[in-house]
């Protein structure tokens, strides 16, 4: 049974483990600094269906059945799917559904997604209310970009602060099996919004989120940033992230070389023409599961602080001329049980 | 901690108990046989507010501050909030989380988003990793109408097979205290497609789905329909009821009035002009909270089978010419701990 600390934490008594993970992404995350880390890089952002969204839900599906064939289970193993998109009505997750057989929960927290059916998941199997489930998310550039800016056709120039939606899909297995890492505590955010109305800065409509439940974390907690070897924020690329740092700074804390953020590190924002980085559901869940839980694997990294930043706005709410709310979830994963 | 029983059910040990609910709607649903029951009827759809997205948003709260105005408790009090509704993005529950400052956990499952978080609460307070959180979901009308299908100024011929989108949010607080009912177990559903591709037909893609949880729970439990005082889907309307009831007939198992949807029950389906009745979020949220969790209070229902029902297509969809996928999760409320 997980002990409530504070507010907003859950620390698990029971901590589930990583018993598999898989990332799929399209060409371009294919060629970024993380390209040979993930399990299927498709050169064909199409994956041969008929259209985008078809090709989103094939990424997912293709994550979750690489997850499973990994640890050599079957979706008859798995308790629960819980997992989703950035599509209206989660049209990726709900349609790939139709084949995995697996009862699915659905999820909604923009690119949040990854942390928040990591946090769901972690609490129902120190419950004992699962033993295995499998969570997931994704994104597709082509999907995201006419659903919530512009047809792909009109060639719309990006303003400098705007992010790039990653094509991939993540997905892991909690369960009590193997030698993989434990997901130790939970905080789940509450929605913040600053006035940011601007679409396509979505980096500083969510760092006030990001920094509000990293303190929370911290506080409930009683640790600091020291305390972990890598906090990764996800998705709030070069302006977000620098945002938060600032907001830290402002506590006198310097958060330094120990914070990255999933949209900085999957494109070399230099060279890929990615303006401030990556975003999208399947931005964090894919640099989770290409890299981060690799690196646990290999002892390389043994406390992670996985933190999913989520842009709640909707393309009408911004039509509407509303400000963008946000929100984050924080997941504590380390390589020993403590 | 919850006992798993067969592939999709979980029996609750420690079962949560039913602190308070609430149930706000318009002015259509106030008219209706069900009207006198609810906590508030709003004779302005609009809510006072400019656009129909912030009337839904405002509905939402309301149901969630009335919840807890019942049970005299604050947003503090409460650990979680989970909830959704039919807006992309999860607009109307979003913009309403930004007010409410609970940690909030996105859903989504279309209509089915009540019984959703209903399942998933249930669970996260039988593990003790909460003791208190709330459960809403909230359609509306207008933002329906114009999302899903065309702009409210055409007045469109709706098919006889429609159904008439509820405008209203329902809201649960679930933890251990008062002398509410308890929720004994879930059936998290699988996602299921029969091929079903008339948007204006949600009743016929989402019966299988019902059909197929129902199933899954009195095999897992070991249970028959007349262990139920009443079994009711949310929402299949008048012609997906039917279908569900046909169903379970070539099984050799007649429902018989045992069971009733909440599409049926919130309006008079011959007077009110919904041809085959009620749907959304909102619609299985308000029978529940406003009429079913009342008559459990004063005894004159013991054993529920609430059932969440849920078409999973999106606008886009439909036009790329997919089927619908559907699901059904299934909440058993009894006022007896057994």
């Amino acid at each position: 049974m997980a002990k409530q600390l504070g507010k907003q934490t859950s620390r698990l008594s029971r901590p589930p483990r990583v018993e598999s993970c898989a990332a799929c992404v399209g060409k371009k995350e294919g060629a970024g600094p993380l390209g040979s880390l993930f399990d299927d890089v498709h050169t064909d952002d199409t994956l041969g269906e008929k259209n985008w969204e078809k090709a989103e839900s094939a990424l997912f599906s293709g994550a979750v059945n690489r997850c499973l064939e990994k640890a050599a289970l079957t979706p008859d193993d798995v308790r629960f799917l819980l997992g989703g998109d950035l599509l209206n009505q989660l049209a990726a997750s709900c349609f790939a559904c139709r084949d995995l057989g697996i009862p699915f929960l659905g999820l909604f927290g923009a690119c949040s997604t990854m942390a928040e059916s990591l946090a769901v998941g972690s609490l129902l199997l120190d419950g004992g209310n699962a033993d295995r489930l499998v969570c997931a998310a994704s994104s597709h550039f082509c999907t995201a970009e006419r659903q919530f800016r512009f047809p792909l056709e009109l060639g719309t120039q990006r303003p400098p602060s705007a992010q790039w939606t990653v094509t991939g899909a993540g997905a892991v297995i909690l369960g009590r099996d193997g030698d993989g890492p434990y997901l130790r505590c939970g905080t789940v955010g509450t929605v913040v919004d600053k006035g940011i109305k601007d679409a396509n800065n979505m980096g500083a409509a969510m760092a006030p989120a990001a920094y509000e439940t990293l303190r929370a974390h911290f506080d409930d907690m009683a640790l600091a940033p020291e305390d972990y070897d890598l906090i990764v924020t996800g998705d709030l690329g070069l302006l977000g992230s620098q945002i938060v740092r600032e907001l830290f700074e402002k506590d006198g804390v310097r958060l330094g070389e120990r914070y990255n953020d999933c949209g900085v590190m999957i494109f070399d924002t230099k060279k890929q023409d990615v303006h401030c980085g990556g975003s999208g559901c399947g931005c964090s869940a894919s640099v989770l599961c290409g890299l981060l839980l690799g690196q646990m694997q290999r002892r390389e990294l043994r406390r992670l602080l996985f933190c999913g930043t989520g842009a709640l706005l909707s393309p009408l709410s911004t039509q509407q001329g509303e400000s963008i709310p946000a929100v984050c979830h924080a997941v504590s994963i380390c390589t020993e049980r403590e």
